[in-house]
């Protein structure tokens, strides 16, 4: 039983299609790219989260770029990402931005785009910027870089995961509609769980990482962060496929579809130890869910794959990493302290000395601890486990940058080194904090992983909203916060009435008339079931949801409102919608 | 078109068939195995090449095994590869035998089987020993071992190739049907050439590794020799698929078959320089055969292959060996120069200080050499060279031990590194010395290059012995040089008459006559056509050959008798065969 999420369609009909293309290409129809462009610079603006980012693209520039896509569009050419607004790692190259991996001295100007970022582009994906991360992509806190820590989304006393610090946070923030991360130990994955959304890393060597700044480079890989699992695995999808230039670049192979009553992996409990408060419960009642939607689970001691995890670092394996950036480190170690971080020099330069040989006995030892490890998965198509052990605050890392670091990768580690598919998904909120989990499984299982992970995301909910929620409406800040996204510009059926209240800041009130009714403009947005469960939580009163009927016949979740509120209210129905009555102020 | 063998078949009827099966069905059938064994016992003792073998077992615990064969299939139970007789090179687990990998100090005693001996003694076939080798598998010339430089199979003042030169030479004398070998660099495809032989090299994976002595663990695999390739690919399909053990093991993937008119890649001219004399036109005429049977040739540049190939000495690829075995030299440097080969242990020690970062470099630019020199051969189903590129005299590598070596691999070395299927047969006679080419493919191309192969491969000639060619009398080891297999014990149709000749060593006459003939008993054996081409060429007078009607009514080729030899000589027909008449004399 997979669950069906609803869908709007290019005519903002509501489906109840999985058809990853659908919800994208009601981009193209409804809004242009020049807004969701601007309203991208808004957002950022907005935020104010200016560590996020290391270069942002001229905005003019970018406008132009979006304004040519539409005309295109216009044109009546078709692009399956027309419009999604991107933002990009700073260790994969934009062609005309430069390329720091998180150090100036270390910058180059790339002429070309990475082939992932190019097959982006050109399917319509408009990118504004490059996003900080630990530097060269060493860590898993968000924190190792010149150019300042990235605080969490949600609470910005804490870390926002690493090492695709910046690509997570702008979109947790709802800046952007996806963003590439790159994934080594588990960079693209930490920082969706520490934000609330969904990290999708795809197999080593579906994605070229042609132009991508190595870390280590037979393990490296390029993901996506979204709010939205499918446009994430829609965008992965359109990376995918060999460059020619890419060495380990491989052929996607057919994966078996899942089966009717899938078998997932849980760890023994000794294995989910150590997490942080309240993540265990989290994590059981995801796997209750799982095993009322029909999912077998079965408990697995995966001591070989923590083992094998243990070796990205303390073997010779870091090697690489000085293979990759240990000479620039070596001959620039003046701006240690500075323009390279301390703790990512301590690491890079630690793999200095290991001999060749060493490097080969690791392997074997690796290998074998993933023969075992493996071996005790046959039969399941994925192992679940929560994505990381805690959510330290910027203090504690600070204080422990190594230990605090590695507590971190205890799940993530082993997954390139042992050649597996992986997907982080949002599972609920734990004080305040987002909680994920993660499915890891075989090679090219990665479409068999998302459908997995469907039964994890409750499905998306639509919200209507007709006052302050609106884009660029003092309130709207809060559906982002959720994980919500812009979905379309809609009116009501032509049965409501709407009233100003007496709020602060003001809000409207939407009712239902048995006659006399008009039709309200608002906007849909698709919340998270998570998000959306916070967001009705925290509303105070006199609001309430309830449901509303579209003009289509389609009924979404929508705004309600107290009886007692509306008795005085005044009536501005003949306005048509809130944004025309407040302008009717304005002027 | 592919050209088709005679094969004898279980009630020695000829069929033209391209049936793996069949030939060896066959020697369940008209030979028992406790005969083969005597015969290969008996072989061993006539060639008397004592340094061929380390371990030869016991021939009375060797024979018990062959009877308890023989009783299970006259019980009725089908073994695939029932009465091959087998060697295994000495790195190679054998229960009860030690496993010297070419070093009494470094000897241990197994309990259990590899399992790539275990699947084929499974399989019915019986091992007799453990064979020489260039000490843990370093070197492609068959010299570097305390145990003596091995001999080259036709000329004992030459080299054998190596590192597996005792499987070789035990399989081109004729003593055994198949052996094993081990390929890291070329150690199972340069001897093969050398001593004119087939040497399969299967894609790294298939054939489990588990309880071989690793020379560099991630590049390694068994291989086979045989004097017939349908055989050795036999054997090689027995030995194949994961064990559980071996963390390389792979699962065959299907190939496609070979097209009508297959492309095949040739080396432009510049990379076929510096070949032995007479080599070149030796391959001339392998390419020039092929694409008369309707093979597309094409010459392309090999140069990034050939670069890639010299990494594996030249790079900290080394280190690999050193990590196997690196610490055991280390430890017993006292016996460098006795029990340990000198040049052995300069190669495994000189991957002792290499960087594990510098392997990362390295193994980038393999990738990198690798991915161009691919793409080169795309749309190419092989790669045909020389097998090696010359075969030099013992003295000739006692003078320069690593610079003699290192020119053999040229061809060789870059196909484990790169992941190919490969496979070495013989292709002619240069200056009375084997000629051989190499077929080098995808992985999991294994069965396509063997269907390749069977076109450079002239089909086998069978050949009627009536006389002194028999197994047992004097010049039976013409046949064994000549790359000759036994094959059945056969009468000819009654159409003949036998003469005793008046020649040294003492040679019967079969002369077919109008009436009066008789059916005379001889054997069948099987012979390459080159061998059999060297074989005629090399007959003294009176004998020459023509053709012989067997009893079942089919022709095959056979001895006969200028008729001036016959006249005067005694017509013993009566005894129905030479052997029988041979006995008569002697009581």
């Amino acid at each position: 039983m997979i669950s069906q999420s609803t869908v709007i369609s290019t005519s903002t009909v509501i489906s109840t299609s999985t058809v990853i293309s659908t919800s994208t290409v009601f981009f193209a129809s409804t809004v242009s790219a020049l807004t969701r462009v601007a309203d991208a610079y808004e957002r950022m603006r907005a935020v104010d989260r200016p560590e996020v980012w290391i270069t942002v693209r001229d905005e003019a520039e970018v406008r132009a770029e979006a304004e040519a896509l539409d005309a295109r569009v216009a044109a009546g050419e078709h692009l399956p990402l027309y419009g999604v607004v991107a933002a990009v790692k700073d260790n994969i190259d934009v062609a005309g931005v430069p390329t720091t991996a998180g150090s100036r001295a270390y910058s180059y100007n790339p002429v070309e785009d990475a082939p992932a970022v190019a097959r982006l582009r050109k399917a319509g994906v408009i990118v504004i910027g490059k996003t900080n991360l630990d530097q060269f992509a060493t860590g898993l806190v968000g924190t190792r870089s010149p150019f300042g820590a990235v605080r969490g989304a949600w609470d910005p006393t804490r870390i926002s995961g690493g090492s695709s610090s910046g690509s997570a946070v702008a979109t947790a923030l709802g800046i952007v509609d996806i963003a590439l991360g790159t994934d080594t130990a588990g960079s693209g994955r930490v920082p969706a769980a520490l934000c609330g959304i969904v990290g999708v890393k795809p197999t080593v060597g579906l994605v070229p990482t042609t132009g991508v700044v190595p870390a280590c480079r037979t393990l490296d890989c390029v993901t996506v962060f979204a709010r939205e699992l499918r446009l994430a695995r829609q965008a992965a999808e359109v990376m995918g496929g060999p460059d020619g230039v890419d060495p380990l670049g491989r052929i996607d192979q057919p994966a078996a579809p899942l089966d009717a009553a899938p078998v997932v992996a849980i760890p023994t409990p000794e294995h989910l130890e150590g997490l942080a408060e309240g993540w265990a419960d989290a994590f059981a009642r995801v796997v209750a869910s799982l095993a009322a939607s029909g999912v077998q689970i079965v408990e697995v001691d995966i001591a070989p794959l923590l083992e094998a995890a243990s070796l990205l670092y303390g073997g010779a394996f870091v090697a690489e990493r000085t293979a990759a950036v240990g000479d620039f480190i070596d001959t620039h170690r003046d701006l240690i302290g500075t323009d390279i971080d301390s703790t990512v020099a301590q690491i890079v330069l630690g793999g200095a000395e290991a001999k060749a040989s060493e490097y080969f006995r690791d392997r074997e030892r690796l290998e074998r601890l993933g023969l075992e490890g493996l071996r005790r998965l046959e039969g399941t198509v994925a192992l679940l486990t929560p994505t990381t052990t805690w959510h330290p605050t910027l203090d504690e890392v600070a204080a422990d940058p190594i230990g605090a670091n590695s507590k971190m990768g205890k799940y993530t580690n082993f997954a390139n080194l042992l050649d597996r598919s992986a997907l982080a998904v949002p599972a609920g909120v734990v004080g305040g904090l987002p909680f994920g989990v993660m499915l890891t499984g075989a090679p090219f299982a990665d479409r068999t992983l998302a459908q997995l992970a469907e039964r994890i995301i409750a499905p998306d909910v639509d919200l209507l909203v007709v006052g302050a929620h609106l884009r660029g409406q003092p309130l709207n800040h809060q559906l982002i916060a959720a994980g919500g996204s812009f979905m379309a510009e809609v009116k009501t059926a032509p049965d409501y009435r709407l009233y100003a209240l007496a709020t602060t800041p003001p809000k409207p009130g939407l009712a239902r008339v048995a006659e006399g009714g008009a039709a309200i403009a608002g906007e849909v947005w698709r919340l998270p079931a998570a998000g959306f469960g916070r967001f009705v939580a925290s509303l105070p009163a006199p609001m309430g949801i309830g449901s509303t009927v579209l003009d289509d016949g389609h009924t979404v979740s929508g705004f309600m409102c107290e009886t007692v509120a509306l008795q005085g209210a005044e009536d501005i129905t003949a306005h048509g919608g809130w944004r025309a009555y407040r302008q009717s102020l304005a002027s």
